[in-house]
């Protein structure tokens, strides 16, 4: 099939090489014309503008939005002007999906099809394939079903689950059509919060193992500070986190890719100074936490996850003010450096 | 009664003058012939030596120790030495409960009675009394209950509670004999956890406050960055935290004397600028998250505010460059400043 | 002045007797007409409509709201439509301070002022006083503040900040003026967040202490269960947790309102067999944890007491499931009674 | 080499047969002579007794211990009184690290060696191999190094970390010397308190998605329930879990070993109906939370699954009891069912 793709980024250009792989035509808009002519040079077709790359297209269109969540709704509002009814956008970055619910209501009064397309893979998906929630309705998810098809891992990409019988369903092929518009994004939500927090987790549990010779480093023993009572067992300074990392990934319970990543980092920069530790967060564990507390749904750990990242941010900075000036007040402490 | 207080810090120094305020005679020691000689000249009988300290008793002697956890138990085993059958090492410090327990068995084998006293009230305790909880077995309380009536602020501190009726149990007065030995510096343990706990609250409620204008601060968005989605929830730029501090004083459900220090503190530097937010702990606050743990116990809201301390103090950093990496890992992202 | 009251329930009732005991005149109205009779036998004057109610205010009209946040909206709406421009609608119910801005606006579109008022004080406020916090114009604020100042429980609910100096300022009186619409709810949501911390605190305090003679009760010794390391540390069985909470209230760092109410408690119920221990929340909670999210801010300790009620509440059932299912994935774990 | 293994329950017979199959020779002896009786008939020699296991084994002899945490300890100990200078135990189970760390003391002081090897693998390990983290002196290891090596995954289950050159490294294959004696056991400890932080983020992220329809059932509105705000954004009733966590496993970023499991045990009890949901723990990750708490590290996400699990079991009931009661001495709230 044909298909357009606006945003060329990180993602968008390796999500238009793969389609393209697949036999399938692409149509690209970036408001950078490097990136456009770096696809076309690839063999897809470029444009200049929206408007030439919809006329580009063949009834029914699909265009596949891969843009910053930020100016992904102006955009899907000018193609709403530009598109006839019958035709479908999907909507591929990291949209919160109450803006999907609310675009593809936009869009239904235009007889638009909205699919929300949420798309894990990051720099890797080019080779192993993009992980696909998909939100929409029945026909505009069929519409675009051989695009998902092109961009999914494959059946191959992971060993078959046990019980598993008959012709391989969109979910082992790496693609899911989880319900109505937003509810891939929804997913592709949760997705991220739990990804915050099985990064925290291993991060706090290689912390824990960095910090196991704490007996040997003499706290300061003063009117305020307790002495570790048994010294004698946080005696293993220098345990090997990189090796420790990789020997998690054969036969242990916590084998992951996220831990592939992690003994990959170690390996190549064991004190990893070149990070500072300042994580960021790009929206999705916000929203999960959100999502969980207006259901009602304890989320502990994702939100520890969270929080930590907030604060590994600064800002957690006034709260520890106020803690100290309260110390400073019923116990006369002064802050320590 | 006559008693003995080893260690005139700040916390010592108080008690010694309220004990002596109710009528009973202090014997006193410090390693600071400075500290020792500024109770003599209100009214102390200073002494240069644990030795001398224990002469100048009659039996069955009482002494008290108000040490850094760190020494207790070094200054306890001298006591042990000196002392007698029948009489009493009373450690009112920041013990770890189990040393506690370790030290009354050492002082039962030589006929030694051994109570610790968890004792709260800060560098206030001397104007309001000082809450006692005490471990230990009955003779010895009932021997020094005479100072721990003197310490404790007493029943006028707090309107009786709907119910009770007769005489007022000493916990009404501010003293409470809790258990065996180590039941004090216990029940003293999980009110520092409490204590931290309730800190914290007030710490992060009044941040988020502090935050309500974040509408009004355009976040960057950029692939990774989401933007706020409905910033008209959020112009309130300003709130007057001295003052909102100030107002659940009065009427409100939280209101409590870690408050008043909080409204104090914001009154005096709205903005705490002369604290930094390195928050320190004590022990005790650990000690709580263990035995919870130990226990079985859930206590999320408790070690929350623990590690909230650890992470203001630094120790977060390696965790949180793990996730930085990771971050790089899968999606190519760079730490931002 | 003269105020009219909507919404009888056991909040509005008290509120308008405590207007009336400082001598305002009071007009009421709710869906109950014993409750308007009840109110009107003891001085305020009883209506039986939105219109009536409207029709014996004299202009500018001031109509306080005291209703489920539910019903507040569709109440406000219908107000709205009788009153004229320059009264005033005052919200004083537990609604969610978006509301509040949203219904501003609505009410500024017909020259209507709104004001929200977080009230805290509970059944207590009668007797106590209620803290009000406070948002809406300047004007509209002016012109309630007889009522305001009615209602709070003045300048004599608290001793007075060490610093301040002249006249009280509101907040030293028990009502503060936070800012513009809904700043007023959005300062009690966060209180109502901190409180929930802070009740959670003492309860998990008092849980850790309940158990604190683990040690005497033998764990199951299996493949799967550890049996406790020490448990000569864990042997303090039956401390009595209402003399516990009792002494804390006398010269501890931990006194509060909230520990007074705790220690009444397990005075008339040790046990507290009367509860299953499942914790409502009533909003705010949820609303802080969401302001907090979405402002960047952490509120670790906030939001784990958040979901411990949620937990309470049987909401942690299906991420119990999930995990005792992973457990007999790789482990061939059964579940344990 | 020649090896003899005590404890053949789940664990320990699976590893004798895998040593087996990998050439070497198992002397086995386990308190039922049913269990004896099955490995003997595969070709291990079985013995009645330690001493008579002790006695088919060449000097220097190697033990292996696969035991209960709490029986290992008096197994150690009699091993001890019947092994030589030179021989080695080692220790498999579930052990504490600070049993190690007092155990390998007293080895030391005979001259025995002792080794702790945290073992991985759960049921799954025959086949797939047994992840191996172990603690004891390089002499010891050394000795014990073809059984880890027969033990161990391979280099083949896990593709290369990107940047590894050379010879694979011990931790390739499998299997790590972590440090002294206690450091495997403190390394498995942390693995394991990783796990359930793993293993409750999906479950805290599947329940969020299974509660997507929140808004289509109406809570309940009355003065303490605050009604769903945009119920419109919660309308994804039904989204199957078992598909979701099957897409999950193609491409996304959090695919791993226990999303497998999790992906198997949905499809095969899509509600999971046969769990409770009372999660059991085992000891590891309560004492991953106490190393985390004594070295000063934050592990908010780790800690916050333990305390999941304990409240699974039952552990916050009185918490929110005391919640209850403080509501209904505030608020007058009775509690809901």
């Amino acid at each position: 099939m044909r298909i357009a793709m606006v945003g060329l980024g990180r993602m968008g250009a390796n999500m238009v090489r793969r389609i393209m792989r697949a036999g399938h035509e692409c149509v690209v808009f970036d408001r950078s014309p490097e990136a456009v002519a770096a696809l076309a040079a690839e063999g897809a077709r470029g444009t200049g503008s929206l408007e030439e790359l919809v006329l580009a297209l063949p009834a029914p269109r699909a265009v596949w939005l891969m843009l910053p969540a930020a100016v992904t709704g102006q955009a899907a509002e000018s193609l709403f002007g530009l598109l006839e009814a019958g035709d479908v956008v999907i909507d591929g970055g990291n949209s919160y999906y109450r803006d999907d619910v609310d675009r593809a209501q936009a869009a239904r009064e235009r007889g638009i099809h909205y699919v929300d397309a949420g798309t894990s893979g990051g720099v890797w998906g080019l080779e192993r394939g993009y992980c696909l929630m998909v939100g929409g309705d029945d026909e505009a998810v069929k519409l675009v079903e051989p695009v998902l098809v092109a961009l999914a891992p494959g059946i191959g990409a992971a060993g078959r689950t046990p019980g598993r019988t008959g012709g391989p369903s969109p979910a082992e092929q790496g693609w899911l059509h989880c319900g109505p518009p937003g509810a891939g994004h929804f997913v592709k939500m949760v997705h991220n919060g739990i990804e915050y927090a099985i990064m925290a987790a291993y991060a706090e549990g290689l912390s824990v193992i960095r910090e196991a010779g704490a007996g040997r480093h003499r706290r300061e023993a003063d009117a305020e500070t307790a002495p570790l009572r048994e010294p004698q067992y946080y005696q293993y300074d220098g345990i090997d986190l990189a090796e420790v990392a990789e020997v998690w990934r054969r036969g242990s319970v916590i084998g992951s890719w996220l831990l592939d990543l992690t003994a990959a980092a170690l390996h190549a920069d064991p004190r990893l100074d070149r990070f500072a530790g300042r994580v960021s967060d790009s929206g999705e564990g916000r929203w999960t936490g959100v999502a969980a507390i207006e259901e009602g749904v304890p989320a502990p750990v994702l939100t520890a996850a969270l929080y930590s990242r907030f604060a590994s941010q600064g800002a957690a900075a006034f709260a520890g003010k106020v803690q100290s000036a309260q110390r400073k007040g019923f116990g006369g402490h002064e802050e320590k450096d």
